[in-house]
Parts: C-alpha cells; sequence; structure tokens
C-alpha cells in the first residue's frame, strides 16, 4: 500500500490526500453557489468537517487554514460569522484570509485546511 | 549535516527546500514570459518536475498545489489543459485555484508545490 | 497532553500551532497599519521572529513563506527591501508572492511562515 492515501479524485484533483499524519484538503467551494457568502462558508465547513472524519481527523485536529475571498471588503464580516459559529474556540487554526478571484464569478469563498490526523 | 536541505537558491529564496520526507518548491514562473498560459503553464510543469526528481521525488508523489493566475476568468481553461496533460491521474494532489497578480505583469500563472520525497 | 500546541490564540484563529516538528504561523500583518510597506514588513518580520522564537525555532528554519502584497504592482520592491535586510542568506525559505487584499485596505503586506523546529 501507498504510504499517501488519496479519495475523492475527480479529474484533476484529490480532495483529501493523507501522508503520515498529515491531511491535506482540496481548496474547497460550495455546493449551491446561489447562497449568499455566509451560506457558502457554511456549506463549505460542513464538507470539511465530513472529509476530515473520512480521514480520521476532525475540526479540533485543523492546523492551518487559508480563506480565500471573492470580495473581501463586502464579504469578510459575514464569512467570518459562518466561521465563528463553527469553530472549535478550545484548538483554533493559524488562518490567513485574502481576497482571491475564484474558479468562477459566483464562488465567493474558498477554504484551504490542513490537519493532523 | 543539517536536517534541512536548500537547493536552487538565488539570491532572495530558495527554489527547493526539503525537510524529513517533505519537499516544498517555491512558487514556479515561467521562463519564458512572451509565451502565452498554455505554454507558461507547461513550462512550470516541466521545472516542477525536474526540482521533484532532484530532491527524490516526482509528480506520483505530489500532496498538494496551489496555482494562482494572473486572470482567471481569462486563463482557467487554457492552465487546466496543460495540467490535464501533465497530472498522472492515478495520483492527483490536492489544488486549489485562485487569482493573483503577480511579480510582473507578464507572468500569467505561478504553481506552488508540495510533495512528499 | 496534546500532540498540537497553540499559542497566541485570539478569538477566531491561533498566532502559533506546533505539530510534531512543524511550526505554522497565521497570515501575520503590520501593528503598525499607517506605516508604509517596508515598515510594516519589517514590523511582520520582527513578529515572526518572534513567534518563532517562542516556539523553539528561529528564522534559519523556515521552510516555505507566502508574502501576499495589497498592491505588488507598486509595493514589490520595497517588500523585498525589508525581505532582503533580514533574510538568513544561509538558510533561505522557498517563497511565493501574490497580489491579494487584505483584510482591511491598510493591510498592505501579510506573510504566512512554515518552520520546522
Amino acid at each position: 500500500m501507498s504510504d499517501i492515501q488519496r479519495s475523492g479524485s475527480g479529474g484533476r484533483f484529490s480532495r483529501t490526500v493523507v501522508h503520515g499524519n498529515i491531511v491535506y484538503l482540496c481548496g474547497i467551494t460550495a455546493k449551491d453557489l446561489a447562497a449568499d457568502v455566509t451560506a457558502q462558508t457554511r456549506d463549505i465547513l460542513n464538507q470539511i468537517d465530513a472529509a476530515l472524519t473520512e480521514a480520521g481527523s476532525d475540526k479540533s485536529r485543523i492546523l492551518t487554514a487559508q480563506i480565500w475571498l471573492q470580495n473581501i471588503d463586502r464579504d469578510f464580516a459575514a464569512m467570518n460569522q459562518a466561521w465563528d459559529e463553527w469553530l472549535d474556540k478550545a484548538n483554533m487554526p493559524t488562518r490567513a484570509t485574502g481576497e482571491s478571484r475564484l474558479a468562477s464569478p459566483d464562488v465567493l469563498v474558498e477554504i484551504i485546511i490542513t490537519a493532523a490526523k
């Protein structure tokens, strides 16, 4: 068996890669791209929970997060609302948030997670 | 000998840093910046192959990739064409792609790779 | 004791997360946001030195850096001036620099560091 486990692989990248005790998640975007940024963020965070569980981790073991917002001036507070509701406040990762236009104009937020198993 | 090996060091950063069994590559840009985004991406992916080989890795062992495009609306499909040709479909990394203006206006794409040795 | 140590935790993320022999720092921004980009970068690099020391590391052990500039055309050279003064030239990390608007318009630069303990 390989020392690298890959899952959720579409045609172009894997959703999850596990190597040693580290779990890498792809940049996750919302399924419902008609939703507002708070709802898109909640959707992403739910997907992160599911992907981490499948990989033998959970949100208390996230090491670092990058958050990319299509429009940071407009959407920073609304994204943070969903983040704050979801966050395990006893086990907060490092985080960096920047503005980046994303794969399509209706993708308002994308989150990249690295966690420990 | 240090537990960290650095190579391809210019004046400002290293091209490759190896620590334990992890290989970090710098954000790689194309050598021919007059080329279009597909050609710039192919050039970058060739450089990635060479840097990984030198570090004792290869593209089947890439863990995660970040791709920064100067103009994601215009260039996402053309970048993906080069990516899809090159990708080891049995061993896909996680990936996140966002828009970011880069070191100079003719740098259309930059790719950051983390791999296992 | 957990295998993950977190410190400098505010309400929303940790400043430093240590797991195994890897130190993750949050995206660090300057304290004086009225300062120009060179001064903001120096401030950030001083904060990085302090956070790494606290975590049992130092700048000679940085593995990789991401630098996000609010205006890369205008500020790339001025950021690099502070970087070049500070850099341990015998131990350069990999680096990627892109443009990203940040948490507020006066945040001119943000730096994300991963280091070895």
